[in-house]
């Protein structure tokens, strides 16, 4: 018996059936598979071997996707500045001991410069530890900020989902010794206005605390060593079923399976303040300081967001932990009700993307970098622009009307020929007026071409200059929808064009 | 005879000295070093060894430098848009290929990333090479973009000249096969634009053609394979004395020392139409069919510069060079003149910047990505937006008025204890109105501490709230700079802190 076949893939899926014999349709495929392999051992004659594309996992953005990014990022900003915030910059790549220690299971995924002699340089994998870094270094005590960035991930990308090597983020972050629960309660509104904003359906804010996640590992009997790996097979539950958690709970974290089977009652539990009141009645779960005062911030937490309006929107989720280790108190997960994601489903690349911000309590983080381990507590949020806008995109892709790309308000087209000069004295004019002006960057453009530019790329007005315009110091003013022209005198040239600009 | 003094400096200097006794001095300093090696490796107690920094070459930005570079980069974006450029965005990285071979010398600047399995990747250097791969990957053969992002250098920094490892570039390029000098003019009316509307007082753009530089080498007698090294050489005449470059091309780059006589001759010419004329009617020179073509081409950039009315910033200067491989027709370079730099001068951390915006033709970039070679005639210039921002920080330092680094509009006050729950519904109902609103993150803060955060802030307006505005349903409305008050139904609020922000 030969084994034959689709190949790996089978094998791997697979099996556990038998193996079978080649299919005619099989066997020619591999035929075709071995010339073209022939084919591409041969000498190329002039071609370039090179491979035109862009790293794995990263892409290009064209304009049509810029400006669908650039409404985003318009409204995500818009949201931070209503609620006070600064925003900083910092380098692309931090000193890689600034980064080691800080992701748990995730540093794996940190991409290192080439050592080229001087430091050793990792590229930024989120923005919280160089904003920590940043408070550390210049003795900030107490900011609200946002920041815009790019970061860097060497993970297995699901493209299609919205995921990449290089994507954005946009955070916001609150550091300071504040009451309890204020700043936090705020992360969960803006969340809430920027996914109003940008008109994504409807969403969730699940909400835990990893302190509440601590004291249950604790009632349940986990080892205080284990907590941070444990908690990282928790994280896993909105990508897998409970039985996969549970087994690597236990057969790769060695925990006892009576802890494991307890935790998984626990992180079956979501629900409001009535899960807190029930959860504070759970004497197991009291014998947990951690615990106590976790479920006290909660209460808390779930009252000031009823305040502002959105408690409708939050989920207290005993299952959600959040993978990175540098989390200490509440954390968040929005998450689209539209484009949930079913453990274990086929169609994962249908069902696109799924948590669309993140984020939560980090007390501890900048003293990490503080050399007198000087506190300063912060807590923030980070949105998953990357996946909101392959839904904008997606969405802007199935509409009937394209948007543009420029703002181009004036073309300047030649009547005739040996009108260049004319025209060069015309976008002068006009661009120092700082009306947005383009023209032909033919000497003598067709006529057709030039109005063709106009309807292509939505540009409202045409200026149009020929023999008998320059003999009358005129100019033709053309509305290029109505296509209806008229003669304006040249030195009102601009101030009709303004006018024409504020009736469009 | 005993040698003593300076060390291991002298040793490894002068290894032809014979060995010699040590000297008193240099015991204590080896039993000190040992010393200090021995408590290095020692348990530290409590404190931490990491160096808190950025990378070398790199630096975070501030809220209120980032008020000042975004102040900048709108200046710079409008007048993009004013010519109807569109934008895209590249990714940081790109395949190392895809810059190999780019950049002639300074390739030993770019940035490797570690192999960590996969791809072999680089960072970027400049927007130039990975607008070409986007254009040739794309098969796109006309556009007009521009593009702002980091890119990355291996140099050795002079930050306090605006120079870093990791910097912003500006770039506005068109792409396009078109009649000559009309794209390559707007170039210049766009830097124009920019360095008149940054207010950086007064400027020259220089520029010059590779193709007058190469007939021009020719015509000295510079053998074809000598053309790019010698130069780069000449484009170190901004930063150095002749006699330095001339010993370059005769001692490094083994070029006949009557050929860089007769360079030395060339290089001192700067002028404009005259110049042009002038070099029309040199005989050795007219031979060469490349400087024809390129002193024709510079006298229709120079007319076309007149129609745009700028030919009075333009200077045609033959010792421009620029330093990057892939020019093929004009080069261009701005320099302030307030802050030009004298060769050989000591004080060059004083003199800070002098160019501030380069670039130029390169015709046969995108065809190096096109596997048939296929040729997308591009020009472009790049703004350096670094060197820019350290003149407009210095300038802000300088100034007696602070700018705001937030545009919060209403601060939310306790009159009294306990009022927290009002002040949360009342940031609520602001935010939902769209205006921007902060408040204490304290539950009970003092009185004076939040007017004291208004004063500090800017905030121009506060709603004020105690228990007999509670009572009256009214809040208190004061505008921070008269301190004048007054209370306002609840109801109407919103519209009338509308009316004071439209006062203001």
């Amino acid at each position: 018996m030969e084994d034959t076949g689709l190949g790996i893939h089978k094998n791997i899926k697979l099996s556990k059936q038998p193996p079978r014999l080649k299919s005619r349709k099989e066997q020619i495929s591999e035929e075709v598979a071995k010339l073209l392999e022939l084919k591409a051992s041969l000498p190329d004659e002039g071609q370039k071997k090179f491979v035109l594309k862009t790293p794995k996992g990263t892409r290009d953005f064209n304009p049509y996707q810029m400006s669908i990014r650039e409404g985003a990022f318009t409204k995500i900003i818009a949201a931070f500045k209503r609620h006070g915030a600064e925003t900083i910059d910092t380098p692309v790549f931090e000193l890689k001991e600034t980064l080691t220690g800080k992701y748990g299971e995730d540093s794996k995924l940190i991409y290192d410069l080439a050592d080229q002699g001087g430091e050793l340089l990792s590229l930024r994998y989120d923005l919280t530890v160089p904003f920590a870094r940043y408070l550390a270094m210049n003795k900030i005590n107490n900011i609200k900020r946002y920041h815009i960035a790019k970061v860097y991930r060497r993970d297995n990308p699901a493209m299609t989902r919205g995921r990449y090597r290089e994507f954005y983020q946009c955070d916001f972050d609150i550091a300071g010794q504040f009451d309890p629960m204020i700043p936090d309660a705020e992360c969960v509104k803006i969340v809430a206005e920027i996914l109003e904003s940008l008109e994504l359906g409807d969403y969730v804010v699940k909400v835990n605390d990893r302190k509440i996640l601590d004291g249950m590992f604790a009632a349940c009997g986990v080892p205080e060593d284990k907590f941070r790996s444990i908690c990282s097979a928790v994280d896993k539950l909105d990508k897998t079923f409970w039985s996969d958690v549970r087994a690597e709970m236990i057969d790769e974290k060695g925990l006892d399976p009576v802890a494991a089977d307890k935790i998984g009652k626990y992180v079956e539990l979501k629900g409001g303040l009535d899960l807190v009141d029930k959860l504070l009645q759970d004497e197991n779960l009291m014998k947990e300081s951690s615990a106590k005062q976790g479920l006290e911030d909660m209460k808390l937490l779930l009252k000031y967001c009823e305040l502002f309006g959105v408690l409708d929107k939050v989920s207290f989720d005993l299952s959600l932990a959040r993978g990175l280790d540098y989390y200490t108190g509440v954390i968040y997960e929005a998450v689209l009700l539209g484009f949930s994601h079913t453990p274990g489903s086929e169609s994962e690349e249908t069902i696109g993307v799924g948590s669309v911000a993140g984020g939560g309590r980090y007390d501890k983080l900048v003293g990490m970098f503080d050399p007198k381990n000087k506190v300063v507590p912060c807590v923030g949020v980070s949105i998953g622009i990357e996946r909101i806008f392959s839904i904008l995109e997606a969405r802007a892709m199935a509409s009937e009307k394209k948007g543009r790309t420029t703002s181009t308000e004036v073309y300047v087209i030649s009547a005739q020929k040996n009108m260049l000069e004319h025209r060069l004295q015309l976008c002068k004019e006009l661009w120092d007026s700082d009306i947005k002006t383009e023209q032909s960057y033919k000497k003598n453009p067709k006529m057709l071409d030039q109005f063709q530019a106009c309807e292509n790329n939505g540009i409202p007005l045409a200026v149009i200059i020929g023999d008998s315009e320059i003999k009358n110091n005129v100019v033709k003013l053309r509305i290029i929808e109505t296509r209806a022209e008229r003669e304006v005198p040249r030195s009102e040239m601009i101030e009709e064009i303004r006018k024409e600009l504020a009736n469009l």
